[in-house]
């Protein structure tokens, strides 16, 4: 993580991730946006133009260009979060995700930010987000755009969705009741930690290919990440499941021996 | 009137007027919006640059630009209009209007364009509508930013301003995560099994007492029974864990041998 310069003091959880953004004007334009909708923290991974601080068109957002982060990695960039949603122009049919309309989105993440940061991922303009991509998220959300022309450009999407999230000030301000203090969502690096753990105990049992130290498919590992994510774990129960997998890989390697 | 080119048959009554655009990026990202909301009829008071055709950021959106039709005077383009509604980024006490939020005008706009056309204007990115532009209008709407930095991008603007009107107000409270379609509960019978044979696994690995077959605690199965049922799986995903772990114990029973 290349910490690009000192942030401004967090007001919303909201992490707003930009996934390998090509044009620096659309990184100036979701700036902006962010700024009007009192959104500060932006994220950017791998983001094509190194530049991005050049976007023209971020009047009066340049503190939110400033604060930005870079991330070699959507892991990285997204660890600190216990919900983390995609965001897409494609229909249910070709997708292995659950997926909700923006309004009904919205106000889920205006509901877990009261807890918990949260991050919303876009894609890249050309391409959206990748598979790998989506691996990662709990669920993704779509804009109701047309049939016939849902790609919004990417400046455009970001207002959209920060205004459906920020517009219910009751959502957004007033806390939910205080959750248990062990029912907090599992944050993504945890997630990330027990993806890899099984994908290790997988290969060691043979029931995927990469025994004995090899890497495991890709798709194999996008498999085994939504999986993961479906399973809407807590922090603790988390910690149990990397436990019993770190026992159990222990054990698979002390025999192997 | 000039018109510029035969307008593609309207579905939505809705009519966005663009008063003294500057910037082509602009005229082309409001026509995208718009194509992306299914508002098809463009307007454009005096615009500042007449090439706006050539705005580059209007990605399948060529239909509404060809469309667009060019006015001498507010006047004129509102003029078949029953409700004019100007966007404004000032608070109430600098207008003379009555002003209302997105929100709450969005459904207005929509209510009305049940009957008759609407006009929503926008003004030029500088200096907004003016005083004689906001004369024509019923009353004004303000997109709910912050007031540190209340003035949005005019594509971003547009593209708000739509979603809000076009948004299906059922849709708010039906659309939830479309459900996949295998993706019914895993049934307890499953969940029984899963719960033993990861409590087998559990012992063979030494996580819990009982290796070597012996029976592990009450107290561990009843948690191991909780953690598995706090999972939340589905019938499929509930397969794919007795899977794996079946794969597990028979590597870790084949070693002990």
């Amino acid at each position: 993580m290349k910490r690009l310069e000192v942030n401004s003091p967090e007001v919303n959880p909201l992490r707003v991730v930009l996934v390998a953004p090509r044009n620096p004007l659309n990184i100036g334009a979701a700036a902006r946006a962010m700024s009007n909708f009192g959104v500060f923290e932006l994220r950017l991974v791998n983001p094509y133009e190194v530049a991005f601080r050049e976007a023209r068109s971020a009047v009066k957002s340049e503190h939110v260009l400033r604060g930005a982060r870079e991330y070699p990695t959507l892991a990285e960039a997204v660890a600190d979060c216990a919900l983390v949603v995609g965001t897409t122009s494609r229909g249910p049919r070709t997708l292995e995700h659950p997926l909700r309309r923006l309004e009904t989105g919205g106000k889920a993440i205006a509901k877990q930010l009261a807890k918990t940061p949260v991050a919303l991922l876009f894609g890249s303009e050309k391409f959206g987000l990748s598979n790998e991509d989506l691996s990662h998220c709990h669920w993704l959300m779509r804009i109701p755009t047309r049939d016939e022309h849902g790609s919004m450009n990417l400046g455009q999407a970001v207002a959209v969705c920060l205004y459906e999230i920020v517009r219910s000030p009751k959502a957004a301000h007033v806390a939910e009741p205080t959750p248990p203090a062990d029912a907090k969502a599992a944050d993504a690096e945890s997630l990330e930690r027990l993806t890899l753990r099984l994908e290790e105990v997988l290969a060691l049992s043979g029931y995927v290919h990469g025994e004995g130290g090899g890497s495991t498919s890709i798709s194999t590992t996008l498999k085994i990440r939504r999986l993961i994510r479906r399973m809407k774990l807590d922090a603790h129960d988390a910690e149990i499941w990397l436990g019993m997998l770190r026992q159990i890989q222990w054990k698979l390697i002390s025999y192997n021996k």
